[in-house]
């Protein structure tokens, strides 16, 4: 069973141009679920009701309600959307969303034509099972997931078969073609909303360039494979120069944990070629999966196309985000500078632009964690906090943040995690080993730092990440990993609350919680 | 996985009495779903706000919120709550409510002690996979259940040796003990909360005494076993009166249905017989599920106690309501006088207090249907309508409903449907065969008609209830067999419109659709 829209899955692709006002209505058509969709790369600035984060930006749409998202596409690139409440991405609520140059204007590069490839991950035990059993004393792991999907086809038994079988009856269980004209060139649009996956996509026989990140345009750079992690977003250009003409793989399998998944595939059809001929060739081999250090080049050569801004040359403000992995009353969480994050019932949006004190912690978490603390051993003490606390950044301070891995609660192990950022693209500043140090601000990358909305730590690592708070709203910042995030792996940002205050929130993402009380009790002083 | 309450499932048993203003916290703890708590059996006089009814009665609690259900416990007996959004009551969303006497009152029987056997049937496929095969084309039903169970014990593979075996280590999912000395007399108050099974109990070597029917007491009537269908409760007094002392099977099978679940077991255990020496007698084998003859002499065996109100000899109008399986653009529904319900996003009760027509649709459905229809043959046109209007009483008025079965889509096929009311009991006058005719009318009873809030109809008959309108409120009148409410088989009755709009309805419970919107934009008002 998946979460589908308009009776798809996944959702159907939104294709819009720079400039546009796109307006989306979300008619929530589940039974007794609430939920909310977020613009995943999208700034939505003056906008930040439509961030679609329930309990950041707004209430959860409840059954049978309609929400309209209206937002101003503001750059070109490769995004998708997807759910962003509870463990609904999970569930299959996610799609492609495609922001095209305006009118008159060209993309920095050629092709003749382009596909996109939503990668995610699939399992058979529904979310609900799945968050039931991350809450649970024991506590119960997802698991690697039963498929990998590129636009939400799979493999898993027999389903490969069914094209080349002719007794199989769902073609729509076959891998995708994408059909190509030899010679010519395309884009791929590669973009991953896995619950849990990192993965490394391949193209069989054919190498590839690297054009766009996170809707930013990077350095051309060639690869014969990329790595891409929960969140983010690549165009690759590709020419179908192979000769003779045949049929190739696209495979991408699991990095960054023990592989129990088969690879996912989609099929790269040479016209005139048949689409039912095999390939030659086997899918291509995905890197093992512990090999960092090719990932970590990989990510080392993604850097920022000329003529994308440099990042301020210094900081006004550092904040210091250590992750670890803990207990709380027992259960397994993650933590943030000792705080496990605890969304409230009331978005805070609505609690800053209604100055409601009591609706989440007015006293923001640590920036820092202490001397003392060992990044590369467990936690000596693995008892956490819960809170809802949120950062408070002042309109227009340059932040750098830096993501600082540590050791899990088992001796010798950390875990890759991708972080991602609402309402703002952050320049990646550079990436280290063990704990960040004063002196590590020296190696910063400050002339061709990639722009990026999702970044990565690496095992025991550190990512400096520099960004200008420019855009004022209520932004989350967390593991785009689902259950790490469902477990507490994300910090809140509250940027600019003079300028919320001033704004005209929509009231319709504020029926809930202490905003939805103070409406109603509103009303009946009026009335009464 | 079931849904609990206060980490228990089933939830708590809750014991009031008489005259005490009942309140309780509901705060829900799901992920990403509302949630309701119906009061089944209570009247909810001046409360109706506390109905619990999802989209009737109030707008569902949102996670993380807590909503306050205050009212009055009216009467003494049996009953139970349970949630009333989407199929929660299937996810194991119940518990048992008891209403003593109040304090200086005693009940009209005697006995030495009581039991709670709170009924219900259990899925192995979660409730949220069952919604989706109802409402999908091609429908998928959701099958007899796996197990039945009694105040959640059920027995599934092994889980009955559980008891017997030293090796097992689930004691909680062996069978209830009910343990009593020999030669007193017990009350045991026996209520149903299933999904779909109709069941018979029946106490081995034991005869009962029922005293208690939906909270009314009856005619003390010997029985060797009792029918109980979904959304009843009966109070039986048994005497621990066998010789030699030993233990003994208290069973409940499948009614009505072919069955192809086990049985549900409790054990009696009488004292100081250890609770793990077996039976010598096997469980009490259930009568055949279609001896219907044997359903209908029970049913009329019930009869009100003496002191019970007697109907109104006459009713000021009457209703009738024709059940049938239908097809809604190709999918499978059950419609009332051919219109299969929906319900709205608004609130009823909201609706009506703040004069919102937009709500719901304002024209109330047909009184009747045809004289042509033939409730003996499938239906000549299996199309149907899907509405929302509601049945509108004048607040006094005596009013008879005929519940009228007929034949499904499938030709010679008809069901048993429980049909509950809420905010009423009602006098059953009588149930008879084939179309209801105005000559039937001279056989009702209008001396010893039982009252009760849950009244059968038989597979192509009918029964007739009659009931007084004077409890202003929107109250839902549907099959308590939950696949089929949520296939449309139901009604609404909005009473007392005028008494509604003066009403200090709670408006907790409206900050859904078009009160919450209301309440919003009259804040935004105030403001701007």
């Amino acid at each position: 069973m998946v979460m589908g829209i308009n009776g798809k899955f996944p959702g159907p692709t939104i294709r819009v141009k720079v400039g546009d006002i796109v307006r989306v209505d979300v008619t929530n058509k589940l039974n007794t679920e609430g939920v909310v969709i977020h613009w995943h790369g999208i700034k939505q600035r003056e906008t930040p009701w439509s961030d679609g984060t329930a309990s950041i930006s707004q209430c959860a749409i409840a059954p049978g309600e309609t929400f309209t998202y209206r937002f101003t596409a503001d750059k070109a690139g490769t995004y998708f959307y997807h759910g962003h409440y509870g463990m609904q991405r999970s569930a299959g609520l996610y799609g492609s969303l495609i922001v095209d140059v305006a009118d008159g204007e060209k993309e920095p590069f050629e092709y003749d034509g382009e596909f996109c490839l939503l990668l995610s991950d699939y399992w058979h035990q529904n979310v609900h099972q799945q968050e039931v059993g991350l809450s649970s004393l024991p506590f119960r792991w997802i698991n690697e997931s039963q498929s990998l999907l590129m636009n939400g086809r799979g493999q898993y038994n027999c389903s490969l078969a069914s094209r080349y079988n002719e007794s199989a009856t769902l073609p729509q269980c076959a891998p995708n073609v994408l059909s190509v004209f030899p010679n010519r060139t395309y884009r791929l649009r590669i973009a991953s909303t896995t619950s849990l996956a990192s993965l490394n996509l391949a193209i069989g026989n054919h190498k590839m360039y690297v054009v766009e990140a996170d809707g930013n345009y990077v350095n051309r750079t060639e690869v014969t494979d990329i790595d891409i992690y929960s969140g983010e977003s690549y165009s690759v250009l590709f020419t179908a120069d192979q000769i003779p003409y045949d049929n190739f793989w696209i495979s991408a399998g699991v990095r960054a944990r023990l592989p129990q998944t088969p690879q996912a595939l989609a099929l790269l059809n040479y016209i005139p070629t048949p689409e039912s001929k095999f390939p030659l060739s086997p899918p291509p081999v995905t890197p093992r999966w512990d090999d960092y250090g090719r990932s970590k080049s990989f990510a080392l050569n993604i850097t920022a196309a000329a003529g994308t801004p440099r990042p301020p040359k210094s900081h006004e403000r550092r904040i210091v985000l250590l992750s670890t992995q803990n207990k709380f009353n027992g259960h397994s969480v993650w933590a943030i500078n000792n705080v496990s994050l605890s969304l409230p019932v009331t978005p805070y949006l609505g609690a800053i632009r209604y100055d409601i004190k009591d609706a989440y912690d007015q006293t923001p978490p640590p920036e820092n964690f202490p001397d003392w603390y060992n990044v590369s051993a467990p936690p000596a003490n693995p008892n956490t906090n819960v809170g809802d606390g949120a950062y408070v950044l002042v309109n227009g301070t340059t932040v750098d943040i830096i993501l600082q891995n540590a050791n899990m609660l088992e001796p010798g192990a950390s875990e890759v995690h991708p972080w991602h950022m609402h309402g703002h693209d952050f320049w990646v500043l550079g990436y280290g080993e063990g704990r960040f140090a004063e002196e590590d601000e020296k190696r910063f990358n400050l002339t061709t730092a990639p722009l990026k909305n999702t970044a990565v730590i690496f095992p025991f690592g550190w990512t400096a990440l520099r960004f200008v708070a420019d855009n004022p709203g209520v932004w989350a910042f967390h593991c785009h990993i689902e259950p790490h995030l469902h477990m507490g792996m994300g910090v809140v940002i509250a940027e600019g609350l003079d300028q919320i205050r001033a704004m005209n929130v929509s009231r319709d993402a504020l029926s809930c919680g202490l905003t939805g009380k103070m409406f109603a009790a509103e009303d009946a002083r009026r009335r009464n």
